[in-house]
C-alpha cells in the first residue's frame, strides 16, 4: 500500500504537516534547514498560508487537498487547534496505511488520545505537545528556531511504544527535548502550568483596560504579565471546552490569594507580604 | 562653595551615584561607555559592590563614605530603595550646595517629593523613575544597556522646572525616553501599571507552588508570568508601605475578574470567555 525505503527506526523520509500556522509553519522551517532534510509536504486550509510556506521553501510541496498531502508520508504531523486536530486524526485513520506514524501538537492530550483509540490508530499515534509558541498566529508568526530548546511532552498508548523513540528522535532533530508522560498527568499539569497563567494574563489585562491603563504605560514587567492577553481566543476556546477541575481549583486559589494580598495591604501587614514574596522568590529559584 | 566649569544647561561634568545595585550600577556602566563620559563617583553601603564597580571601570572613584562621593558633584543620583532614597535626599539637603542637582530613581515619587519639599531642596530635585529593571539585584544584575529605550518618568516642583531639561538630557544620554508627569498622577499610574502586575505574579506563583508545579514545568508563557515573582521583597516592602487606594482597587478587581472567569468556565460559557479574550487582545494591540 505504501513504500518505505527507510528502516522503521531511521528518520522519517517524508513528513506531511497539516496546518501551517505558528506551530506547523515553524516545524516546516526547522525541518527544511536540516542537513538531512526529509521531504516536507505542507497543507493548510488557507491558500495564502500554503503559498507563503511554498514561497519560503519551507515545504517541498503544498497541495490544496490534505489527502494528497499525506499520501506517501511516513509521518503526519497534525498542527491544528485541538478540535480540528481530533477531526483530522479521525479522518487520517481512514486514509493512511498502518505504517504511517501520526502525531499532533495540540496542547491537551487526553481528547486526542481518546479519538485515536476510538478510530483504532492508538498503536501508531504518538501525541506531542511542544511547550513553545507565539501569541501571534499564522505562518507569518512562524520561525525556524521555535522548537530550539523547547520541552515537548510526548504521549503514547502502550501499543504505540515501539514508535515513541522514532518520534522523539524527530523532535530532537529540530532542537526540542521530548519527555514521555501519561496523557492524564499531562493535561492535569497543563491546566496549572499553562492554562492558569493564560487566564491570569487575561484577567490582569481586563482590569488594566478597565482602569484605562494602556500597554504603552507598562514597564517590562507589566508587558511580560500581559503578553499572553494577546493570544488567539479561537485556539483557547477548544482547550477550555475541556477545562479540567485543576484549572477551576487553580483559578479559585488565585482569586483567594489575590483577595488575601489586598487584605494584607489594607491592614498594613507588610511582614506577611514580605514573607509571601520571599516564598515565591524561593520557588522561582527552585529552592 | 563648589566649582562649576560647565554652564548650567550643559551636561553634568561630575555625577555621583549613591547605590550601585541593578539601577545605579547600570547607570554607572552606561555613563562610563559614553564618548563624553562625565566623571563618575559611585558609592554603595556594601564594600563588595564598590569594589565590583571600580574593578569594571564603571566608576572613576568609589569612596567608602557617601559624603565624600557627593563632594563636587554637579548631579547626585540616589539609586536606593524608596525609604533609603528619602533618607538620602534629606541628608543631601544638608551637605550639598544649591548648585547641585539631585535626582533619584525610586519607583514612587510622591514620598520623595514630600521629603524634598520638607528639607528645602524641591527647587533642585528632579525625581526620576526609569521603567526598567531586573528581578535580580546588586551590581551583578547591572548592565550597560538597561536604560536603552526605557521610559523614564520625571517629576519636579514648579521651582525646579529650570533643571528639568538638563536632567532629561542626562537620561537621554543613556538611551532613555524621559517624560514629565505630576508626582500624584505618576504614583496612581504605577499602582496599576507596575505594582498590580508584580503582586499578580506573586499570587500566581504562590498558587503554582501550592499545587506542586515547578518553574521547570512552565512553558515560555508561564515563565513570563512568574518572572516578577523572583523580585526582591525588600525593595517592594518600601513601596507597599505607601500602598495607594488604586492598588487595592486593582487587586479587588483582579480577584473579582478571576472568580468570574472560574464561574464562566464552570458554567461552560465559552462565548463569554472568548469575548473576554478578544477584548484583552484588542487592548494589548492598542485597538
Amino acid at each position: 500500500m505504501s513504500s518505505h525505503p527507510m528502516p522503521p527506526d531511521g528518520p522519517f523520509a517524508t513528513v506531511a504537516i497539516l496546518g501551517l500556522g505558528a506551530m506547523g509553519g515553524s516545524l516546516a522551517r526547522a525541518l527544511s534547514g536540516l542537513e538531512a532534510r526529509p521531504r516536507i509536504v505542507g497543507w493548510s486550509p488557507v491558500g495564502a498560508e500554503r503559498d507563503a510556506a511554498a514561497n519560503t521553501n519551507a515545504v517541498d510541496a503544498a497541495p490544496s487537498a490534505w489527502r494528497e498531502a499525506v499520501a506517501g508520508a511516513d509521518l503526519v504531523v497534525v498542527a491544528a487547534p485541538l478540535a480540528a486536530s481530533c477531526e483530522l486524526i479521525e479522518a487520517l485513520a481512514a486514509v493512511t496505511p498502518a505504517e504511517t506514524t501520526l502525531t499532533d501538537v495540540a496542547s491537551l492530550k487526553v481528547p486526542v488520545a481518546r479519538v485515536a483509540a476510538e478510530v483504532g490508530v492508538q498503536d501508531r499515534w504518538v501525541g506531542a505537545h511542544p511547550m513553545t509558541g507565539s501569541e501571534g498566529s499564522g505562518f507569518a508568526a512562524s520561525r525556524s528556531d521555535l522548537y530550539q530548546g523547547a520541552r515537548v511532552w510526548t504521549v503514547a498508548h502502550a501499543s504505540a511504544k515501539p514508535r515513541v523513540e522514532r518520534v522523539s528522535t524527530f523532535w530532537r532533530s529540530v532542537g526540542a527535548r521530548p519527555t514521555l508522560i501519561a496523557a492524564e498527568d499531562h493535561d492535569r499539569l497543563m491546566a496549572l502550568a499553562s492554562h492558569l497563567p493564560q487566564l491570569t494574563s487575561n484577567a490582569l489585562a481586563s482590569v488594566l483596560s478597565r482602569f484605562d491603563v494602556t500597554p504603552e504605560e507598562l514597564g517590562p514587567g507589566g508587558s511580560d504579565m500581559t503578553r499572553l492577553a494577546g493570544s488567539n481566543s479561537a485556539m483557547w476556546r477548544d482547550i477550555f471546552d475541556h477545562a479540567s477541575p485543576e484549572l477551576l481549583r487553580g483559578l479559585d486559589a488565585l482569586a483567594g490569594a489575590t483577595a488575601r494580598i489586598a487584605d494584607l495591604l489594607r491592614r498594613g501587614d507588610l511582614e506577611a507580604i514580605t514573607r509571601l514574596m520571599d516564598r515565591t522568590r524561593e520557588w522561582s529559584q527552585g529552592a
